[in-house]
């Protein structure tokens, strides 16, 4: 296994990792998740993934039942939580979901009750809240960070200005401020990572643990025949067209991608993975797997990476024409 | 004239202002320059907009000729430059374009030379330099703020997140930051606007002078009857047809726009203009004509303005379909 | 005993002070533990050093066992732990060792554990991390601090340069930066202290836990009669005379030297140890013995230390020729 | 000719500049000095290095002279000067050496005035005076580069803790810090480069301007049938043999690079020099040169930069057997 420092950061992670999101309590129990959770640790994977809201909690339960069940070292693995959107579904009431202090400390507490741990070592705020002045919000991070409840504290799916701002908010009042963001990143989304925040890289630092790698698990192939035909009858002939256009696209590059990958003699999915951690701004690739054969090939990815020459790299650019790139002129 | 704050600042702006750009000394000489500026003057305009690269300097020269003969108050306008590519084109040496102090204090000096007057009263970072700290270039600006030969910097085609760089770095070393930002927008160019720069405007404020309201002319109607054949005998069929979707849907809606335009019984440039400062964010739209007449009709826009309804605002972003949204989830 | 202020700090460390490194578990027991530290803190020792590496963790649990059993008041001594290398020696994973957040953090409440105490006086880091940024390393310490399981935190090993920076850190967050340094100091390894640290010393203080002030037992004399004969068999000639220079040159100085204590009529070893804390930049010299007639030996240094007059301490320079100069042509 | 940044700074430096030094004045006269200038200027070169103290001020005149008739743009070049020495030799008076600020703000008028410029691009103190506040010093050059009479300021002989400390008082008091330092650094003379320096490059950034890159002329190979035979009528017989030692190992060493170069088939003086700027650290070595020809053999450094392949580097280490080297353990 590989690990590199998130961001700017001392901590290292696995370049692969390992969530439960929703699939966890859903589709699998604790006998799978134990099993998963096992593999990836023995294969050196050391940041398991979660968040308040996945499965509404049950997903942080049931990681913390399995993590007390192995007694790993806690200081073998980093373990997270996102706040924001509550874990009681439509029955949230005020200030049961946000970026208000006082959510992120009680939803701190109870992830920390959930997870069965003493701290989280990363804790992030799952979206932005411009309902809530930033400077709540990176006052209240630090807070926890001087209480010992955790130890780095990032962002999800927040733009570069947002990231930006949370900086300029902790210089202003000498804080501690966001080191990771969780965005989504895949060959068809690409521009957060490689455009909008190419100055917080250059300039702070910032670690990322993505989500998404396989994009939903459209770049698993499964789609490969074509998009199923939903239901496009509130579509007007012109949107209708669009979207069909849009997805008639999508698919045509998945399957040059998937010739690409057959000549190369690699499977698409862990080429997909591959080539998200090809790229250094990010530390680390969340595997979302919910059966143990899954998670093995997704695992390849690592001795697919040495195949992604720049040649290869050029090539893919070359099917995905979308790549984002910066006209100065 | 309707005149507005810039962002936060104290400084009040024409909402139509009026710039060379290229078309000074190629397309017009001194005694149209001349016409055309005393018109707008005439009309309430008091920002004139410049860059060391508009007719590589030449621009501001005829600029800086006719300020002088005119011999205006000082007080009574403002007037501009940018800084980045150099004045010499192709034959720039190292250190005679980009950010560096270097050629920011001495294009400071040339263009107050060129434009004849002892300050500048808008001094814009023409590009982002990302071989350049944003440190150096803050704290630039700010001593030639402080040395008395500019009033107030900014920043041109720089994102979110690269402005917020800067803020964070004012806010570090107690430095005047930037306050206002000369992006391109217009009803096909909403992006950086209406999404990118939200928590620029919300949380440190930003005046914005905007370059091409009417999309490079696009927006006059020109090309109502479609875009002019280019050679596209080097596209592939799959881009050829992409290429071609594109221009049918953006000259769709023009036809779109231009059936609501004579509705409203507007002529469509005034219509596009009035529509890109109808946003509140917009302190002053640059108007960049070369002949009297294209000048007194791009003035409409401020008759234009009370027309644009929440209603009708409604019906362009029907017909735009380009509203930018964050979804939360 | 003599009590010196820890640098600039309000805490008084007696300028001897015992220490176990490595000692402690291989080579002596509990009770010998038990022995010698009774004497040093009868002797009037108030600082006991110690580190997570030392014997793996194995010597601060004897120190702790012995700190249990005497029961001294706890505000009548400071103890000291270092965190760097981990204590898990070769199964050491990623964040188990080097100075990340989650490495100090947790390092910090091992020691705890090992030590039985329920703070640390002093907390140094053992060596420079440059994988980390020196800001995250400050926010850690300063955040135990806030915590109230540590008190001082220092450093050990690092340059003047990386102190320096650490107080730039400091100086930038409004955080309380390193007061303390362990580095080796003996008459044969000036430079740290007589030169690298002066611009610390001057500018913002430093006080200094110094290890090995005998050289590793060299200054004990026991190497009088030359150097033992190493195997230089795989030496060529040019690189073998320099060896054997240097290691001619240094016993040839402690012969000189050895005449010297004979003729002031004290031994060697407490010579070298009162040479080492006659600086008045050194707080304490740690003592490192294993048996009780060495302990004692040493603490002679403090009987010594008015025999080190200017014309002695000139004699003892013109016979190391060692001491920094700073060339200002 | 390869352009790199001073430092973090966006100046742009050629990596082989021009120095006058003592030899401008002394050695050459205006017509020598003036064909030496344009060949440099024509090859790329566009850093003029100078001081108060070179020549006793004759230095800049000479210089000032040549810069006035070539009558190159001001932008196309970078022009330096240091304070510390004074100009007067032995005439010197309190205040007129050092670097108060008196002295330091006497100094930077005297030179623009010699140099005939309005600025200097790089002002430079020439060593460190213990005896003024670190305080007064950035300050003094803080105020300027705010008056515009100075660009960037650096330091020359400074040690990496001194560095450190003007940049935590910079912190301290929100003022410009020191961005280029001017160091001796040639194959025989790497400590400050290689290690001292190594928190400052990473941490805040320093550009270098070496001097000496040929070792005082040794390293063109003069000295190869050994050093001239001085009186050490003074020496007893241990200090005369360690100085013997010291010189014959140099020789020994030159004679091995001496044989390399042959080797290589490229002359020993170009090789030493493009040795220096293959340190990605270095962003100018300034070449002394009093006749064309030495300084032409000199720009063939940039021809011989190519040869020097990790093995050749590895090759030269292996001779020179003083690459400074961090012992973490």
């Amino acid at each position: 296994m590989e690990y590199r420092r998130m961001g700017r950061t001392g901590l290292q992670l696995s370049v692969l990792s390992f969530g439960s999101w929703v699939s966890f309590h859903k589709q699998i129990d604790d006998s799978i998740a134990d099993e998963l959770m096992g593999i990836a640790y023995d294969r050196g994977v050391n940041f398991f993934d979660n968040a308040e809201v996945y499965a509404l909690g049950e997903s942080e339960k049931m990681m913390g039942r399995v993590l007390k069940m192995k007694n790993w070292e806690r200081s073998s693995y980093s373990v997270s939580s996102k706040v924001f959107f509550g874990w009681r579904g439509k029955n949230n009431k005020p200030n049961q979901t946000g970026l208000s202090r006082k959510h992120i400390f009680e939803a701190c507490h109870e992830a920390l009750g959930r997870l069965q741990v003493d701290y989280l070592d990363l804790f992030f705020c799952h979206r932005p809240d411009p309902s809530v002045p930033i400077e709540e919000v990176v006052w209240t991070m630090h807070n926890l960070i001087q209480q010992g409840k955790i130890l780095y504290w990032g962002t999800s799916m927040w733009s570069g200005a947002e990231i930006m701002e949370a900086h300029r908010v902790a210089q202003q009042y000498h804080l501690i401020g966001p080191v990771m963001e969780q965005p989504q990143y895949n060959m068809f989304e690409r521009y957060k990572m490689e455009m909008d925040y190419q100055p917080v890289f250059q300039n702070v630092g910032l670690g990322t643990t993505i989500w998404s790698p396989l994009a939903a698990g459209f770049l698993t192939g499964k789609y490969l025949s074509g998009f199923p035909e939903g239901s496009r009858l509130g579509m007007q002939g012109f949107e209708w067209l669009k979207d069909r256009w849009i997805q008639e696209e999508k698919t045509n590059k998945l399957r040059m991608l998937d010739t690409l990958a057959k000549e190369l003699n690699v499977p698409l999915a862990p080429l997909a993975i591959a080539w998200t951690i090809a790229n250094p701004n990010v530390t680390t690739a969340i595997l979302g797997a919910t059966r143990r054969e899954q998670l093995e090939e997704n695992f390849r990815a690592l001795e697919v990476l040495p195949v992604l020459t720049p040649e290869v790299m050029t090539r893919i650019d070359e099917i995905l024409q979308n790549k984002p790139t910066l006209n100065l002129m």
